[in-house]
């Protein structure tokens, strides 16, 4: 089994690079948003195109195990969405993007989403080909998750802690959860947001722009 | 992959009917609560233990990928648990609640909770052994989660929607979710809890004690 799993990860691994250097060569910032079901990355990208969309070419990849509905979110939001429904899988993988990416027509110095399924354990063990990897948690969860899920937050650039406008009614310390996250990766960046409010999304769009710029 | 994966399963299943003789042999409840990370799975078990081990006999295995936080929370609110850490994996399986079982001293008659790794996908496809698998989910996950992850709520007994008190301040209809999850599930039973206000557990407590009765 050990073997095995190091063959599907390698075999990833090369196909993960093949992305890499197709989003290096378009100019494409390429984002791979992992969370557990529910922590809001469909609502975050909604507000996040409606705001950016008119300055920006944005585009999104969404998995899911069924369903096109976040897909569809998307769309009515502006932006060109394909979904991957990946049945029993667990993650996406490199390959699921180096197929959605002839589907979709991209062009030079876009931003590319690419919604992860909800889980925040197998998708850390597949890299896309992007740039960075956003870890979304909401305040809902319990500020222990980095703790528990260590090698997601391990991998990630950015924790965007989401739904703060929840934090008078649920005991969740925020200066806990990102002392635990950065006991596993100290050069983990953070952003909290409200969708619901709006609070804080404008950082987010600013960290969206200068990766942009760096690229 | 789609053979080794049913090779997989296969000796999983193998594995979980053993423990599924050893329950029935014992007379011991085996339940297997799955849900999203941060639904309050660890909550909900300190709050039954706290208001049944003076009556019953309680025992613990918490499952995680890292860290024996659960397993300490448990121990303190009075139950004997078992920590399996999985490291990179996904679920729990088998053949770990096999080994757990032989170090916890069960005796007859009592309920086992086994607390499987956050993460709504892969524990869906590992049977354990037990005789009911309840899901919890919580109202800040939104009502889509059972039509995204199909197969959960398609191999769970019960499904407590957790975080109630939750509910005046978040965009979810408990309608909408309970009809999504009885398309799936036409059996699926439902309670609703807020460990936070106490809220529904009776309720709780009262369907384990019919599953005691009926084993």
């Amino acid at each position: 089994m050990v073997k095995l799993n190091l063959d599907i990860l390698s075999e990833n691994n090369r196909l993960a690079e093949r992305n890499r250097g197709w989003f290096e060569a378009k100019h494409v910032l390429a984002l791979n948003m992992v969370s557990s079901p529910g922590s809001g990355k469909t609502s975050i990208l909604e507000s996040t195109i409606r705001s950016m969309v008119e300055t920006q070419k944005l585009f999104v990849i969404e998995g899911d195990q069924q369903t096109t509905r976040d897909a569809d979110r998307i769309e009515k939001s502006g932006a060109p969405a394909i979904q991957i429904n990946t049945g029993s899988g667990c993650h996406l993988d490199g390959n699921m993007i180096h197929l959605a990416l002839k589907k979709l027509e991209i062009p030079e110095h876009a931003i590319l989403f690419i919604e992860n399924v909800g889980n925040l354990v197998c998708p850390a063990m597949f890299d896309l080909g992007e740039q960075k990897r956003v870890v979304v948690i909401s305040v809902t969860e319990g500020d222990d998750k980095p703790l528990k899920y260590p090698y997601m937050f391990e991998t990630s650039h950015l924790c965007i802690i989401n739904k703060t406008d929840l934090l008078p009614y649920v005991d969740f310390k925020v200066e806990t959860a990102m002392k635990y996250a950065r006991q596993i990766n100290p050069n983990l960046e953070f952003i909290m947001v409200s969708v619901k409010t709006g609070e804080g999304m404008d950082e987010w769009y600013e960290w969206l722009k200068k990766q942009l710029q760096v690229l």
